[in-house]
């Protein structure tokens, strides 16, 4: 039993579909977020800023008295993850590890798709992580840098986004499943599906990690038992859309707090 | 008569719509232009990082022996100008001094739409200089965040670029002009005219800023008087859709460096 918050962390709002899915799944939960929305989009800046970003994130939520930290972002857990475990003592769950986890149970996927970010898919990340602990998978990666920013400016479901996810996905076709690479597409999760029809399983990386969160906590005894839940928002710059974005997704009236890192 | 190269500055290849114009009007130049590709888009970044940038931006170009340097990237000239122009030694010229100085000269221009990124919207710099030196003129201001990313993924003349662009202008109806306060943005003009019709006059910052720079050589006596062009691009990340825009719009064979800054 442990009443100290979940600690999130994610360079805008993308983090707020994987909070949805905590919240979900682990109601009792407290959760403290943190949105660098000042430094967004991570998507195009290098290793080294991005590591340097998100270690002080990290250490903003260390503060707040953290048990544990995900990283709801799939740049930074790409580019930030191994380094940032070396560093830090606390557990911290990256985007790539649940999903994986989660693939590896599904027996019936062998083709796979991957959208995310540039710096993500230049990682190679996803392909790498997946190969090394499933056999005989087929995986192919496409690089939509304008979906997060599309994402924030709230165009999620009209027929720009529409032709945008389209033209995407155009080269991927017959998967069994298309992981969500960035923690912004659940928000294009209608027209994905519309895009791509019945066949292929969306995989939300929010679901994913949920679902591996409640594990961690459960086997290593740090659950919140009594419900006792309260959600504080971290942004480094309250000025944005991403504001309303969050509203929208959490469905509730969130206070927005200013972050000074 | 001074031999020596023009300097260009840019967060990416937009300058290149400005290096464009600057070869049509200067043809004897020399031009070194620097993109720095890697930490592009610059709309969304801090003051204190556009500065940053802007100053190792300048520094690498000083080292090139330029004579002048023209920051043709709407951000940087809004965010870091003013301050650059005091720690440098150099006359440095950036996008919204020769485009006021430009409607200034037009007497026809009463109501004027300015489309940029966020940061240079925000910023207000655009509005701030045309009300210094225009008196009962009406400003309208829309940030776009979406078309410079749009400009880099090659989508500046599909059914995307045409219904984000009329999304964008839906509010800027009725003026005589509207400014590109983004030098990406031309990229879109075939886009823009159609949507605007004939009425409004496009003023694309490359071609007023080509105009200045002309008058400026002249003034200080450092033309190049013989036909001696030498075009050396270079950018800080190599592998990037920028370099077929680049080459595109300029319609040579050019070559690409990789600048370590």
């Amino acid at each position: 039993m442990d009443k100290r918050p979940i600690g999130m962390f994610d360079s805008g709002v993308g983090g707020m579909t994987v909070l949805k899915e905590i919240k979900n799944k682990l109601p009792n939960e407290n959760i403290v977020y943190l949105g660098d929305t000042k430094r967004f989009p991570y998507g195009s800046k290098s290793k080294e800023t991005i590591i340097e970003l998100t270690k002080k994130g990290i250490e903003f939520l260390l503060k707040k008295n953290v048990k544990i930290i995900i990283i709801a972002c799939g740049t930074a857990t790409s580019q930030a993850l191994d380094v940032v475990r070396k560093i830090y003592n606390i557990p911290i769950i990256g985007i790539i590890e649940p999903t994986v986890e989660y693939i590896y149970n599904k027996q019936n996927i062998k083709r796979i798709g991957v959208i995310a970010t540039n710096g993500t898919i230049r990682s190679n990340g996803w392909e790498k992580s997946i190969k090394e602990k499933i056999n005989n998978i087929f995986v192919t990666n496409k690089a939509c840098p304008l979906l997060a920013p599309m994402a924030e400016e709230g165009w999620t479901n009209n027929e720009i986004a529409k032709l945008a996810i389209s033209k995407y996905l155009e080269d991927i076709n017959n998967v069994d499943a298309l992981i969500l690479g960035c923690t912004h597409y659940p928000l294009f999760e209608g027209v994905i599906k519309q895009v791509l029809g019945d066949k292929t399983e969306i995989i939300n990386t929010g679901k994913t990690i949920a679902e591996f969160t409640k594990k961690l906590l459960k086997d290593k005894n740090i659950e919140n038992k009594e419900l006792n839940n309260d959600y504080k928002i971290y942004l480094t710059d309250i000025e944005c859309n991403f504001v309303n974005i969050a509203k929208e997704l959490i469905k509730e009236d969130l206070i927005i707090n200013k972050a000074e890192i």
